[in-house]
């Protein structure tokens, strides 16, 4: 990725420059073949262990409608949605995720999505009436870095409940925002993820080039999804949006009143990386669900890319406020296409925590005290 | 009340002054008896004639909570308060107020209001139980307005919801916020209300000293209740307070989901007079409710009066959004004790309507520019 | 347009479908050349008669951003634009638009903008340095409409603002949202639009197929400008987004404190089309200025289109509130490439306020009680 | 104080109780003479050693306005305040606090506040001029905990910046809420305010009765000064309001920008104490600066007393996000009538840091999952 030195540092204190093409010290080889054009991330589909305690959280919590449900399936959508869902909750023995799910931009894309993986060598399958309800012909595949994506462009529409403000909650999620994936090179993931037609948006990096994670999008966002250096694959979280921050503080008002607020894990806050204002939950599985506001359009081919310096206390919380140990070291194991959990890999590479908390590590608030060894945001 | 050339004019263009007693054309005395202390305004007893649509629209629509209900009347409160009731709703053949009812300091006031309102030659009577379920030893009296004031210490307790998030909604409405009568002579009026112990806070006066309305206080807001200049005595509407100001549109957005906007008489906008964001809405009788929050402390015994110009086109909207005219026009039915309606006097000074908008009258966005006539705010 | 028989009424009470090709009576023959691929609305060049009025207004009230200026020119962003400007005001004799211009994807889409209009006949120039600082190869047309349009890729990059909350008022603008233009047969013009790759959102029509509006994108919001029926070719407003409503409302709070509430038009409300909240204001000119915020994404190829009856009295304000005669019959001129002012032909079909407002009009706020003429929302 | 076999448990997981005269170990004696009737808490006098870095943190990032200023004293009020300062800012060689100051009824209080202390045996001063510009006829004492306490009526009048939006920011503090005082023994400091007139709101008990904190008020909000158990006479913090919750978040994203972020110690957060919404600060010489909003009315005589388990990890913040240890163990030194530093005393009871974090202290978020110890809040 770019080197600081050819980056500019603006007066917020982050880097902006040019997106480049990623040198991967072991790349995964570019298809011949095109890559389907993906719209944008669509739906996830989890494994959880007790649906009804899921459907609790996502539904009577979290406000998400039903769109349709059986026994062992839930389809979620969140309010100005239209396809038939952002969120399958399946339930099943072990709390994983079984797709990320992207919708393409016509039906042909699924040619190219099948051409694209199958030249990466990947477990390929297709499912002409789809592998859940409300959605057709789909591809699905465990990919170059180990995860389970899905593509599809058929599905049911139903109605955007945007103008039901009478059935609308203080806390009300908006839109499926973004996935987020861990995995042990950041690097090697985004060289992959440009291949397949993602633009980079922002990064951290520390002043030797070390990438600790990266966010990328197709739809003019800040992302479709991020790359989280970690012991991969794994499923960091997957996020929501609202229309105002007020709305991510009633979730936690609520979560207090329901004497829930232990599934808080993070926040409320507001990012550097992404400027929007944040909350991360745990379901009752441990699976991490964000809730998100306010990023800003990404969406022209020059967008500068945006990096932070990995020292930099503001990057991940914009306040200071800590990130707790579990935020960096907990995610959601992901599926093969058989339904058995994908092997973790260790990241070789500093970890963002080691070299920001603690005796090791150290960040900064004022890029020119950084001699100080703080370690103390926990 | 203060002569505009006593006052203070501040950069915000409105009037400063302190208060004074009230020199009325034709008095009511003072009683030699002191009056009862008064907390603030604790409730209102609504005759509505059909009690079902009336509950969809507090309940279902506005979400005040119901304590207790029978076949002929609902008890309904707001979000934080802790007495039994803020709302009493019992069906009846006339839509009409029966109470205005104010809470008192002790049980030892109300000997205090039987005596200043008899001294008055009021119809005055009292019921150790109550009027009503949920509140105890009360004095109901018809003032000298024609009015039908209620005193009570005593009442059941219930649980305040505040730290229920799990139950709010968008549109919360947290407290009782103030009534507002409509009586032909202000000053009149307000001389009365001060004998009763409340403090002026506001009003809207002419250059030539003529009230078109003022605002009066027991608790530190800027009133328990406001004479309007007008037709009376009837109720121009009872007013609930949220938390915040998109609180308010939600209750809008709300209505329009449900297709009930023609609910919305006025606004949302922001005051004047009170600095308060509002909304007027219609319940199924056309008792006026506002929703409105923001004002400010007024309890410090100097705490300046503030006058508005009538002809200040931002004294009632600081946006200088129109005034309806069912808003100057409209308001509810008062009863006498035996729950006949009380009879209807007309105004006889000028209208605050006629002065500022159509032909007749004039209103002024720069003082400084008030030569030219508009009366075009609607 | 779709026939209102093959559309599907939600619940919400607007109806939704596929959207169709234009069969327009007088279409403007569909050019062989491809258009160009336009990212999103750019900017505006407005010719103001009084700059430092101007500059008072957009810069000192509104807050946005000057990035650069001369004795005769300023050019001003939103918060979180990245290119030189979103907003050129230029000192000149007559008040009016220079030009509405897009961003496209890449310097070579000029071409194909110069072969698209010179193929329909209009006056195409192109600058290799731009027509205005800060921008670089642009083209400017008078398109079939007789609208001055520019395209360009190439622009000076500035920092994005969004980090800088030290700079945020509390009426922050961040985003330039959408133009609105005024145009006599809106069908043709969307034809039109069609061809140049846009896609329409939302329209508003009677049962008859009458077309008073429509709304269409290119990036993925409900629009990047919309065509209102009405004499033109004129300019209805240019558009600025917030991130939340109270930054809406505190524009008013503001301009009341400024004793200019006069600049208020219309709002603030929810709109009924594209579901967002919203501010009309007029500048010192009369160019009129929305503020807006919380639309929906329409980035999908098959996001339904929503069409609204005409008679609905929700369709333009969610809330029912009036839209002021000004907002259906002002507009601005605009100018073609030599700087004169366009001719402004009539609309020949019905106006939307002449079948919604006033004794020939009507307004429902339920469908099935749509006998009634209301004709009373002013 | 009320035992816990008295209390109410409440279905949010407080409990409440009728406010009862307290039964201290070693309590203030009740002075014959009657306490002086206090309005509200009024101002605080702060010793800064950096007058203008204070001037910095108060002002510029702030937002407080400057009623008057000389080269060692700074003067400041929120935005609705009529009287001359909410915050006196005097330069000097140790941090501290010279004076809360409360404002009474009427002069004549003044006589009743020399009375009471010196019955009481303090270290009684008047100044007929005042201490401060501003203020008139003022009584300074030493009060029997050791805090120096100040009461005053007369005071210059200044305008009230409510309506004046143009000079508003995102982060206004519109409102001087309340002091927080540490005192080692909490039910001897509540008995002598009760004394002095003051009621209990909520406070913080174990089962077996040690009392960690008690809120009390005059004014009708949660409080105007709280008593916090810990090592004192300190002063824990002084407290501005907002309107909204945004308010209060814009003040964190302003200080990000600033890079001063290390200025946020806690928060924000919902209070289960109160049920407001908070932020922590340290200004430039670590005092403490709380930002807070939407408390509840507490008016009544019956106002119930809210008593939270110390175990109960959402009493000091609704949503379980940890109490940083600066926040217990740090408070700012108070200052006698000759200007010397008060000496300190230890805490003798246990502090509700160790009874609540790490090895020694537990906390629940369901009381009846409370076997388990989790000490892991931080």
């Amino acid at each position: 990725m770019t080197k600081r030195t050819d980056m500019t540092r603006t007066s917020a204190g982050y880097f902006v420059s040019q997106e480049t093409s990623i040198a991967a010290d072991n790349p995964i080889a570019t298809p011949q073949a095109s890559p389907p054009d993906i719209l944008r991330c669509a739906y996830m589909e989890l494994v959880v262990t007790d649906l009804a305690a899921s459907r609790e959280f996502y539904v009577d919590v979290l406000g998400l409608y039903v769109t349709e449900e059986d026994e062992n399936t839930l389809y979620l959508r969140s309010t100005e949605e239209f396809i038939h869902h952002n969120l399958v909750l399946r339930k099943g023995e072990v709390a994983a995720v079984a797709a990320f799910s992207y919708r393409v931009r016509s039906p042909e894309e699924l040619d190219q999505a099948v051409a694209f993986y199958t030249e990466l060598g990947c477990d390929v399958r297709r499912s002409p009436d789809g592998f859940v309800k409300g959605v057709g012909d789909s591809v699905r595949v465990v990919d170059p870095l180990g995860f389970p994506y899905e593509f599809f462009y058929q599905s049911d529409h139903v109605e955007r409940m945007s103008w039901r403000y009478d059935l609308h909650i203080p806390g009300e999620l908006v839109r499926l925002d973004h996935f987020n994936q861990v995995t042990p090179d950041v690097p090697r993931a985004v060289k992959y993820m440009q291949d397949l037609g993602f633009r980079v948006t922002e990064d951290i990096q520390d002043e030797e080039g070390t990438v600790y994670a990266a966010w990328m999008r197709r739809k003019a966002t800040v992302h479709d999804t991020a790359m989280t250096g970690g012991d991969g694959p794994r499923m960091h979280h997957v996020c929501f949006a609202t229309h105002e921050k007020h709305n991510i503080l009633s979730i936690c008002d609520k979560l207090g009143a329901l004497r829930r607020s232990d599934s808080i894990e993070r926040g409320p806050g507001r990012h550097g990386v992404s400027n929007a204002f944040y909350l991360y939950l745990r379901d009752p599985d441990g699976h991490r669900v964000e809730v998100y506001t306010q990023d800003y359009y990404t969406g022209d081919p020059d967008n500068p890319v945006i990096t932070w310096d990995v020292h930099d206390n503001q990057r991940r919380d914009w306040w200071g406020n800590p990130v707790v140990p579990s935020w960096y070291t907990d995610a959601s194991l992901v599926l093969d296409l058989d339904g058995n959990p994908q092997p973790v890999h260790a990241r070789t590479e500093d970890s963002e925590m080691a070299v920001t908390i603690g005796a090791d590590g150290f960040s900064y608030t004022r890029a020119d005290e950084n001699e100080g060894k703080l370690g103390n945001q926990l």
